[in-house]
């Protein structure tokens, strides 16, 4: 534990934020086997981190494209590949994500978000969801060409806010980016989405809590 | 492609010598839903390349046994995981691998393993399918502290060869694999298993074949 309270939080988006859960409409919709959307999003962060371990980086989106294909080699349209990337820009919000950003808005804390996705569909998210208003940044990772957990993604959106890496709080779903955030030498919070446990490969995060807003006072509190 | 041709062979293990059909016997005996096998596998690398890629280092076999546990949260029980990591000691090799040995001994030309897995482990494939006598070095990243696709172990092994790293082919089953060793120095091949096709956002390996014999001649044609 830090001994400083959080002075800023930074929110992952997809699963943090966003439901996954319209991905299973739009496999079904272009005849992906719908049982495959955890497969497909595992593969995807498998190679986006191999990417990173090895030095290299591609946008997300094009690694999307790519395990999205091999779900099934030769017989993956680019129509179904163009239905299913839409939507990660329609997802639906989780219902605790308005309180914990109007939380912060009420205490003064900036908001922003860090995602391993663009700019663009991040926005697009936001928009959407009617949350936009709330989030002071949408930091991208194509800004340093690192996906995260690499260190640099986290480092620069302490530098965009103009804090030090130590005030501001990573908020995620996802034990590998509350690792990464950590190991950046950022505060982390993981809120526990279903019956996920912890992995004990990982450095335990600072916080953890079932619902956003928990999480939140928890990281406030310091 | 290099102008010079490979003077020794590094074989990836999981996949690219053994097949992981096994596996699905393990997860049946143990009350998993088979179908799991390839989300279990993935997430497995999924989180060895989270660690790698923010800098830290855990052994393999944890990292699979925290991400069997994740499958099922709170019921999978201790017996279940020394079972399925058990049955990674036991993997049948595929049947292009002993000619594909065969032609390097005869060639004069020496074979390794690299694995992100134990020297244990590997060992005890290696002694099992009758392939020992065909490694001149069992070579682990737990020597190192780091991961492939990370450049160490790749850079590791031309070490432990005396070679310098362009002199040395990665033989492996994985993209993100061939990818490393590539980022790394190493040259690179292929075999393309089932339908698997290469994803773009990897950088092309120097050979691919459908076969171990097939690729090993590749490689050594240069």
């Amino acid at each position: 534990m830090e001994p400083s309270r959080a002075r800023a939080v930074a929110f992952d988006v997809n699963e943090t934020m966003f439901s996954l859960g319209a991905l299973k409409g739009a496999f079904a919709d272009v005849g992906l086997d719908v049982a495959q959307v955890p497969l497909w999003f595992a593969r995807l962060l498998r190679d986006a981190f191999a990417l990173t371990a090895l030095g290299e980086y591609r946008p997300f989106a094009e690694i999307a494209a790519e395990t999205l294909r091999d779900l099934d080699p030769g017989r993956v349209e680019n129509a179904a590949v163009e239905t299913v990337l839409a939507t990660m820009r329609r997802l639906d919000p989780h219902p605790d994500v308005e309180p914990a950003l109007r939380r912060l808005s009420d205490g003064g804390i900036p908001a922003i978000t860090l995602t391993n996705g663009s700019v663009e569909t991040t926005s697009a998210l936001l928009e959407r969801a009617g949350l936009a208003a709330h989030i002071a940044h949408v930091v991208s990772v194509d800004a340093v060409r690192r996906l995260k957990p690499a260190p640099e993604p986290y480092r620069h959106a302490a530098a965009v806010l103009g804090v030090p890496a130590g005030d501001l709080a990573l908020v995620a779903a996802h034990p590998w980016d509350c690792a990464g955030a950590r190991h950046a030498g950022l505060r982390a919070g993981w809120v526990r989405r279903g019956d996920a446990r912890w992995p004990r490969v990982f450095p335990p995060p600072d916080a953890t809590a079932a619902t956003l807003p928990e999480l939140v006072d928890a990281l406030l509190a310091g």
